[in-house]
């Protein structure tokens, strides 16, 4: 449910973003701009790198395959990342390319990919990940597009978490946690306290994976509920609840 | 992620169902078990219709083309509907068909279409929206499977609401909410009281809309933190957070 200022056409690029930038546009990014929005020259869209805030912007056309993107006033300023990280075991196709979508909704900082036991695809194509979270800030107002790390495997994460994590608190939707109460699960964390959750893949984590990680220190086990979730509706319900609880939409 | 023993296959059925019973299927059933399943006699499924709980039946092979299950024990009771209804401007589609599934998913005991100013879809395929809840309840081990209401229009369903609903609860998750944290927007609501959530159409609500909701005694708005968000995506983030709170999560 996008606010209504949000109806303008948002665009990612990679060049940098000021007053007076001229944002050249390939044979693509004009064809979209000219002959699938129809937009003319002097028409305005919202711009953002994910460095420099968003940026009010007026398509300059040069003829009728060739078009050119003129940067006037700053609209927002660049916000941080969300020091939330997400962590998921990849899903196929489709149904990752959903999941990477909702987690950027959701104000994830960084997407990182996990492998375990059941999970279901071993290669993840990164790229595709990226042009799917860029797509989702285009879409929902996101200016700090999240960091994608490569995959790593569940038991090097856990081995190396406290060397590279520092402080961060891993939060693992547990299914086969006996409660049922994801909010009880976080009320011995504190407000301000680094992040991550972490998803498991649609077979779950085996019986010695979810025994590694709550042997861990830094892991909170919290459970979502009575009912079996698919693993793309687990992100966003894990995430809703964090956020709520302890993230920026406290 | 389904737990383990959710990976047996669910079917929805019509029929009633007891010990001893056989349940007859059509040629488009017996070909999906023993051509695309490629289920044989003695394979168990588990069958379920929202009345009589769920039981283990094994497959009755009746020629290469025909087949029928016959219920043994029963393996869970049924449950009751969830007191939580599911209120939400219909949206295009495979969107549509998300939405449902997630709602589903999230223990939603109605599924309540309403129609808004700005909502894009008119006209609602209820049968396709009750195959999609079946489909989400065989999956995510559901037994109750939720009502399907008449689309509604919005200012005629609250001049209804306490004739009809009477102590009911209204969420309704208002993005233009000053704050930001929908748990605060839940504070004054006791364990137990009947509630529904309301979710708008990806054009938001009219301003006239929000006034009117705001005006109404049963309503308590929600915010859903400082992002857009997509409807599909407010759908889960706000049931989780009201199930964490005062639902079957708590």
């Amino acid at each position: 449910m996008p606010r209504y200022e949000f109806r303008m056409q948002r665009l990612h690029v990679e060049d940098g973003l000021s007053a007076g930038a001229e944002i050249a546009l390939d044979r693509a990014q004009s064809n979209y701009l000219l002959n699938v929005l129809r937009m003319k020259g002097g028409d305005e869209v919202l711009l953002f790198n994910g460095r420099d805030g968003e940026w009010r912007a007026a398509l300059r056309q040069e003829g009728r395959k060739q078009a050119s993107l003129v940067a006037s006033e700053m609209t927002r300023p660049q916000a941080p990342l969300p020091d939330l990280h997400y962590l998921f075991a990849p899903l196929k196709h489709a149904r990752l390319d959903y999941m990477v979508q909702k987690a950027v909704e959701m104000g994830a900082g960084a997407l990182r990919p996990v492998v375990t036991r059941y999970t279901q695809s071993g290669r993840v194509n990164l790229e595709r990940m990226r042009s799917n979270a860029v797509e989702a800030c285009e879409q929902c107002g996101v200016l700090a597009v999240p960091a994608i790390d490569e995959p790593v495997a569940l038991e090097a994460l856990l081995a190396g978490w406290q060397a590279s994590e520092g402080a961060r608190i891993l939060v693992f939707c547990d299914e086969g946690e006996a409660s049922q109460n994801p909010l009880a699960a976080l009320d011995d964390l504190s407000q301000g306290v680094p992040l991550a959750v972490l998803v498991g893949p649609e077979g779950g984590f085996s019986e010695e994976e979810r025994a590694l990680l709550r042997a861990q220190p830094f892991v909170v086990p919290m459970p979502l509920g009575p009912r079996v979730l698919r693993a793309d509706t687990a992100a966003v319900a894990a995430l809703a609840v964090v956020q709520a609880r302890l993230g920026d939409w406290h």
